[in-house]
């Protein structure tokens, strides 16, 4: 494939995580946008909807239903849509010879995990078997260079695993145990009407959602067990934050004997080198403000070992990191270009 | 009617007003809820929903339907429902014996202009020349105190006429050319599912809305009319906010000849003598958190003879002295009761 | 003392927490205002800031200086000032022969903690020593009915302790290995100019602050060891939301073998039972909207046996039941009051 | 001077404005940033405060006090300054070879001015009157490309004056009578400790400050001049919203007989032709979200015949476009380039 110009087609460009991969494909220096799929915004141009220029303004956005006559002659096709339509998707771009990133939860788990934390079994286990689970910070299931398709972390799932992994792989916290209480932002839950995401009701508001029952957590579990510190189960919670974008994770393990605040500290400085998206700092530095716009990772670490728990905070933008940046990431990676590409620009865009 | 004890019913009880409504009753001493509609909460008790105590909290809500079944007995019945339901709703009401206070629009303007400002042909003219609109320290259409069918003001009807109508009573300000721009919170779209109302559509936004075509501008120009100072026509713009609760109006007069800033606070503190809801104060000090959860206005106003120009500016909660709170400032005074009873107590939110 | 009328001071009234009690007491049938003390608002009348009516309205405010001058005849004294603040002046009250319910972190711990969480030592053990701290619904160090200084819990510890007890008491969860996250609204921080808790750094963002360091955690274990169910050392880490008022905290503990989600509930619905504040409802309806502006505390929990764990959630408002309600409440008590009077016709303000 | 590679330093780098600019200098093609100048950030390097790569990092942050020293070399050196400290420090960096864009009010005005609305009487009339007033789409003092010192625009000037200019040019309005109702994010009121902008206080709420005493009153008033179309006097107010970033404009102009609505969005579509940041579309599409994190400028206009008015739209971000962005573009211009060169790949961050 040319690595210097790659066109790539976005189905589901009318949420939010489509939408974040339109822009940061419009400012990608090798990927160009040509083919646009929505139900939503079908017939009209991508410049009417969003603020991009160039020939990517002039594509003109087709139905989903058309998403096939799209894909040809395309390099990549970022599948933005709910699991049961990037599963009924994925088929059909990889046949018409184009590599898939999916966003979506729809080949991110082993079969047998499906119906209960997705509600219902998997239809296509064979193409399940294929599909890379790439976290790059972490690991991946298979070659990300050579993979067809490429099944995109969560939300969740990424800044949960990112929080939790340095303390793991230093040994500073017990594999078993762990607790991971996250709060994310509206946008997690898509663009949509819905009277528990009005504003009058977010607003000033703070609760926990799918309490035990978050399809992330076998998520979570599965990108630890693929970055060779499995824990086995972790208990995960998540919390609906007044804010549009961000999550924060607050991880709490169980702290070896002998283990105290500073090598908590430093297993983060030493996690964080060489990984050009992630950066350590202290506990209450890692906020939501400072990442929004960006692929970036804040972390920070310390423990108690009077009462035996080490505690982890991580935070990222949930439409890029934990979505639409990490998907230009792992393009990146299967273009075998820098992983930076297309990224490090991102003015993010604090307070 | 007995005064000490009057049993009222709330039809709409689930939306942002009925809510209201309900707490309000709830906390009055001589209402008392005795029978509620909802086909959202049908088959509920009230205080499976609301923190009301009591024999309020046992009242079963009945569908909408079924409205007619629950108004026999009540002394007041409160609709707190679309202009349409209400309409069809109040004969009925009526017809059992209750008397009427109206939230909605349904019954505040001429009939005439129902086609162009509500979008339909007001079916029941001959019920609508028998309502009284009245925003009491204002004005009314007739005798409240003998009303069957009171018209409940709406909210931004009710903030732009109190801050417009001090400085036309005392002439600070030529009758023609008044512009009321004013910013509202979210509750009053209603309790609904929207996109466009949605929190991450909302938070961090700011636009106006209906421009040029907001059903409120021939009410305020009612209103205004009502209380002996009609101006003709006023220019209203509204804007949505990310608040929940509150109307701040901004009022623009031409400043007569001879008149200044201080003609202007004057007859602001002129206009709020014994009126015990609303209260005079600097113009920067016009704030929603001031107003929130209370009945009261606050108001304020200045002048600058260099550019010909008086300002004024008026805070409401839309939920309360902008819809249910004035509804039981209503009903205090069709049953001959000091309007503030089960109104001044209200210990506000702020911050 | 007289149970009809009982005279009351607020010092330190211009802050949140003064504030928040002077509305509770403006409502209260019982208490009145009779005195107010704060520097930044000296010689002004109550009724000048406030929307309080009656005589309360015309009380004068002094300077902190002169705080002595105000305290004969009066009642019960609520210190809402800062923790030596209050070491100074609960004294002198005292001494003017008040009974004093203090709303700092003055008179909470055992004297030998203080250094090490408040940072200095306390300068009047024996007083301390004297102090009768008080979560009604838990448990108090002394009797509330005879003290004549009352120490009110702190609005993190409230919320937490309320949160882990149900479970500790019915055996469901082990002892050791408390985890509690809280989040908290911006007005637990007091009314300042703060570069940190500007709208600019707040809005949009999430952190967490004092990590491993907050001085509420040995409070929660006092509270704990109250109430009979001491747990040895609790994790507690805070993070603040950008809302103005609530804490929301969830409880992580070790499940005990054989129990389940089932037990979790019947725990949290037995412990509410005759609690006329509390109520037990669904994990996910645990919410900050629906306690704002009352001194109510809504619970729920469940359970993972698979993962080992049990989670509760716990609501109040920081500045009601956190502070100013249920200081209202300790003094109801004292003086031999139902709990519950002035405080549960309180409208709360959601949405 | 060099068109390839320009050094640029920052003066009040901590700042909104200063974190902004350096933000856009890091992204642009062609500036790169040599020098930074904080008292709060003296002695760090710029790369511990913000997500600046490459040499820009290691930028020392020096002291106001010793800001000369850096300026040796600089072909531009950028002001986000107050305006006494500015007036202070742009004769040093002029002295020292450098041009200059202050971002302040320090010489925006005719010298007369400064004593009413900014409170102290300009020290240096002989600098202030060489000083280049620009805002690109309106017009300037004098010629830009050869400008030593350009005075960038304030926020609400700028909104203002693009939100009327396309009405006045067009002939849609009369001249006289022009009323600006703006209201802007709380960044527009710097980084700094205050509890007015406290969350507390600023959640929630809305209110007009500085009411017909806004500085940017004839700064207004003298941009429509400059641009041919001076209207004599207008009137402005300013809201402070629960918003970070972003200001929208609503202006309300007295229609010429014979005008119509479609007049007005005509005027705003013509106007907009050949301006790359300025974009046309419907009043209730004009924004905050739609431009944050941009330097674009949404416009929309209607009028109401009936009532002889038209009403304009303009929103913008009021650190990009209202400040650094417009400084960039204005860098631009001194320096020949294209004025969208490293402001056209921005990519927003809405929602």
């Amino acid at each position: 494939m040319d690595k210097t110009h790659v066109r790539v087609g976005i189905v589901g460009i009318s949420g939010y995580s489509g939408i974040e991969t339109a822009r940061l494909v419009a400012a990608h220096p090798v990927l160009s946008l040509a083919a646009a799929v929505s139900d939503k915004w079908a017939g009209a141009r991508v410049g009417d909807h969003l603020p991009v220029g160039g020939a990517a303004a002039d594509v003109v956005v087709v139905r989903q239903a058309d998403a096939a006559m799209t894909f040809a002659g395309l390099g990549i096709v970022f599948l933005c849509t709910p699991a049961e339509v990037s599963i009924a998707l994925a088929p059909v771009a990889l046949e018409a010879g184009c590599r898939v990133v999916d966003l979506s939860g729809g080949f991110r788990l082993a079969p047998e995990l499906y119906p209960r934390w997705y509600g219902f079994t998997h239809p296509n286990a064979a193409l399940l078997a294929t599909a890379c689970y790439s976290m790059p910070e972490c690991g991946a299931s298979g070659s990300v260079r050579d993979a067809r398709l490429v099944s995109n972390p969560g939300c969740f799932a990424t800044v949960a695993t990112l929080g939790a992994l340095a303390l793991l792989r230093a040994g500073v916290v017990e594999p078993a145990g762990l607790i991971i209480d996250a709060a994310s932002g509206t946008t997690g839950a898509g663009k949509k009407a819905s009277e528990d995401f009005s504003f009058s009701e977010v607003d000033g508001d703070f609760r926990a959602y799918r309490v035990l029952k978050h399809q992330h957590t076998p998520e979570i579990e599965r990108a630890l067990s693929l970055a060779g510190h499995g824990a086995g189960h972790v208990t995960f919670t998540s919390h609906l934050l007044p804010v549009r974008r961000g999550i924060l994770a607050t991880v709490y393990g169980r702290l070896r004997a002998g283990k105290t605040g500073a090598d908590a500290a430093a297993a983060m400085t030493a996690f964080v080198a060489g990984k050009p998206f992630l950066r350590a700092t202290k506990p209450d530095a890692v906020r939501l403000q400072a990442v929004v716009g960006t692929n970036r990772v804040l972390l920070g670490a310390d423990a108690d070992p009077e009462r035996g728990v080490a505690i982890a905070f991580a935070a990222i933008d949930n439409l890029v990191k934990g979505a639409a940046g990490q998907a230009v990431q792992n393009a990146n990676l299967m273009l075998g270009l820098a992983e930076t590409i297309g990224l490090d620009g991102l003015p993010g865009s604090a307070p």
